[in-house]
């Protein structure tokens, strides 16, 4: 063990006690990946602070030694976001998951950061509340981890990300100051919209130790719709038309003929038969509303080419509908030994276009993709097949899903819509920005972490020092360059 | 003229042409305040760029010759954001006013910095479409003022803030960088939410030279109603039902007996005789869905002791019903010689709580407060009455009006809800904020603007050198201390 760890790890014990401190390889070793089992590492050390204060001492001695850290909640990241640092330490949020109040007067609740996604929509359901964001991990995921990573879910397309439902934050910055920003239990605070920054950061500014999370009522009704159509292109367009007409489904996920096969092998959803694509779109709000909305979604399903329009009738029918989507993913490792999760966005009108061009690209180069995606957003999740048994199967299935990326870009669309950049996409981040925009994310992340102690690698393309003079200027001898991202 | 401003005048000139700089004084003394009146300065010169590249010419030559400047749209901002600096140069983007863009299937639209707010709906109303936030100021107001300010409106209660309508921006930096952030015309983007956090910043982090503003479809249905009711307290337990029974209304706004008397005498609004107070509350969205809010609205302020509830009945009626509301502020004038505008917010649960306590505060100086306010989401605008000609007047209630802004603090809530900090309330932010707190939003001014020549002195309480020491630390001598805000 290196020697600052060492005495880290030393003054970690003293101050948080020796069950807080983990060092024995075998242990270290469970926590060497997140989501993202591609890429792993031990940590050097992992802590399990039991209040933001152990967090803060933890932070400070990190700094004072010049110890490199990484925030992890439960570990469910997509990008590679809470994976290890060799030379560092791991700060588990686990042991901070207690409700530190629910106001159900002003709908807020204030959580500690490793409290579970689901559990904050459980502690307030008998008041008929419930927290918006469902990431598909809701039953284990944290808030912090939701923080962080700015996620989404399902019903993202009506009710947005974290962002629009975290109202204020306690961080610990890398320089160890417990801070808070927001508006915490009010509707609006002054100054810089720090939290909007800190949100979707990706641990790369600190620590969330407190959320202040705003509350919904839940919807006085619900409809789940499953339209199954020949083709794919006609279940784009009939999405493109839903949102065309100003309807906002609060969701509306496509699933193609492979992604749908991979399902019914799984889980035996019982989709039509016959279906090149399927469409499962919710609604939700006032009965009234949802009656109206239903009707309007099923007339332009079936103008756009659906042979068949399905209407849960109930809870459980909802549930047996959503089973396919939910288990894709999964389900797709039954009919293949590897795959690789792309995620990817494109401005809504864009979708067809892509679609076929991904079409394209796996037929030239024989590799094969199902897509499962959030339709109403643009945002694609092709999952990419191949076996990793077979020679150079990898490097074609990289190919396909990087080229997917770049053409989502090319769209004027995004190398991510929800499972950040982590590890994983950080080589992408030069594809949608320029440098004088990485620049100008550089100076912000240097502004609150000087040393690069949080969460270093992950996110910017190249590591650089914060004393390092900026490289916009080089790039600009032509000033009246056209600006071009999109 | 000094030496420096005078060689930036005659660089400008070269490089945007003579009539794009204004340096005659009487010319000047026009731009020497914003809506906030009381604070006033006449700029060193006025520069008029015609594009966003004339705006980059402008400030590179005042980053290379240290000239502080400051951004101004429509100049109609309540907290002196737009003050001009006397040895600056003040940028107005009034010529910046073309719309670059409608993508109508996307609905986006994309915007030069001097739009009209009100003109962006109306460019895509062929389409039914709309952007919402609406200033009351939105006849003459400017997308770019909008961005700086995070402007709301009458409606944010339902539809939020300029924040949850900008998608991305390209902004020049104070470094004299044209940069693109935020997803633009999709649906998301990784990396810092630099866009969130130049929503809202004031001028203080550069100027917005693109604006992407995210159009929504106009509602099918809109219901307003007026009640009226003995007293402010049931007014306010009227909107506090209304919210707690999960209803959320486009608008809720709550005018008290002496700013109805003012509104009568102004504009012969007809309001119900013996009104101690009126609520006008707006339900917009399907028709299906507006109409069952709108019975629960009725039955909840009838519940709440209304002894009257109208509805407009067509476009006209909705009209007459707004113009006692919109004419408040001016009204007052008819019935005080001077009066000081307050925006202060609470959260929702202490509306009735603050209210007694102005009126108390007022009672007991001597002072008339009239109030309007938007109730859904707590923002106050107590309107404070005197006349400067009457010695100590003015005194008396500026410490009713700063009493006031600090009681809302005291209930968790924020010192301003939609005018800013400017210049006027740069004083209250260590009210708000702890040193920490106000130290990493300097951090981050000192990232994108280092020499501190963008908006300089508005917003931060203490102007000071990105390179001082910070003073955080000072303050942290006991780490385990209650980190207290609200």
């Amino acid at each position: 063990m290196p020697e600052a760890l060492d005495q880290l790890t030393t003054r970690l014990r003293a101050e948080l006690g020796d069950a807080a401190v983990i060092t024995d390889r075998a242990t270290l070793r469970t926590y060497e990946c997140d989501g993202l089992t591609a890429y792993r590492a031990i940590p050097g050390a992992v802590v399990l602070p039991s209040s933001a204060f152990d967090v803060q001492r933890c932070v400070r001695a990190c700094r004072d030694l010049g110890v490199p850290f990484v925030a992890r909640g439960s570990g469910t990241g997509l990008s590679g976001g809470a994976m290890p640092h060799t030379a560092g330490v791991l700060i588990v949020t686990a042991k901070l998951n207690r409700v530190i109040e629910l106001d159900i007067a002003n709908r807020r609740a204030v959580l500690e950061p490793g409290v579970i996604n689901a559990a904050i929509s459980a502690a307030v359901a008998g008041a008929n509340l419930y927290y918006a964001p469902d990431p598909s991990s809701q039953q284990i995921c944290s808030i912090g981890g939701n923080v962080a990573e700015n996620s989404g879910g399902a019903h993202c397309l009506k009710y947005g990300f974290t962002v629009h439902h975290v109202t204020g934050l306690e961080i610990c910055t890398p320089d160890g100051d417990l801070i808070t920003i927001g508006a915490g239990k009010a509707a609006e605070a002054p100054g810089y919209d720090l939290t909007g920054v800190f949100i979707g950061s990706e641990g790369t500014l600190g620590i969330a130790t407190k959320v202040y999370a705003r509350l919904l009522r839940k919807p006085e009704a619900v409809v789940t719709m499953l339209a199954a159509f020949r083709t794919i292109e006609e279940a784009g367009a009939a999405v493109a038309a839903i949102i065309a007409a100003g309807l906002t489904p609060s969701a509306a996920e496509i699933m193609d003929a492979l992604a749908i096969t991979a399902a019914e092998k799984a889980v035996a959803c019982n989709y039509p038969a016959g279906a090149g694509a399927v469409l499962v779109v919710e609604s939700d709000g006032p009965a009234a509303e949802v009656e109206s909305e239903h009707a309007a979604i099923d007339a332009l399903c079936k103008e756009n080419g659906a042979f068949e329009v399905r209407a849960a009738a109930d809870a459980t029918e909802r549930a047996a509908l959503w089973r396919g989507r939910k288990s894709a993913f999964a389900a797709v490792g039954r009919i293949s030994p590897d795959y690789i999760v792309q995620d990817g966005v494109v401005p809504r009108t864009a979708l067809a276009t892509i679609l076929r061009e991904i079409e394209v690209l796996a037929s030239d180069a024989g590799v094969r993709v199902a897509n499962v995606f959030h339709a109403g957003d643009g945002n694609l999740h092709p999952l990419v097949l191949f076996d990793g048994a077979v020679p150079g199967a990898l490097e074609a299935a990289e190919s396909v899903s990087n080229t997917i990326l770049h053409r989502c870009v090319a769209h004027g669309g995004s190398i991510t819509g929800e499972h950040g950049v982590g590890v994983e996409k950080s080589p992408h981040m030069t594809v949608m920005f320029t440098d004088d925009d990485l620049e100008s994310m550089h100076l912000l992340r240097c502004a609150f972490d000087p040393d690069g102690i949080s969460n270093p690698g992950k996110v910017f393309p190249t590591p650089r020092l914060c004393g390092e003079p900026p490289r916009r200027h080089a790039s600009q001898t032509q000033p009246d360059a056209e600006v071009v991202v999109w």
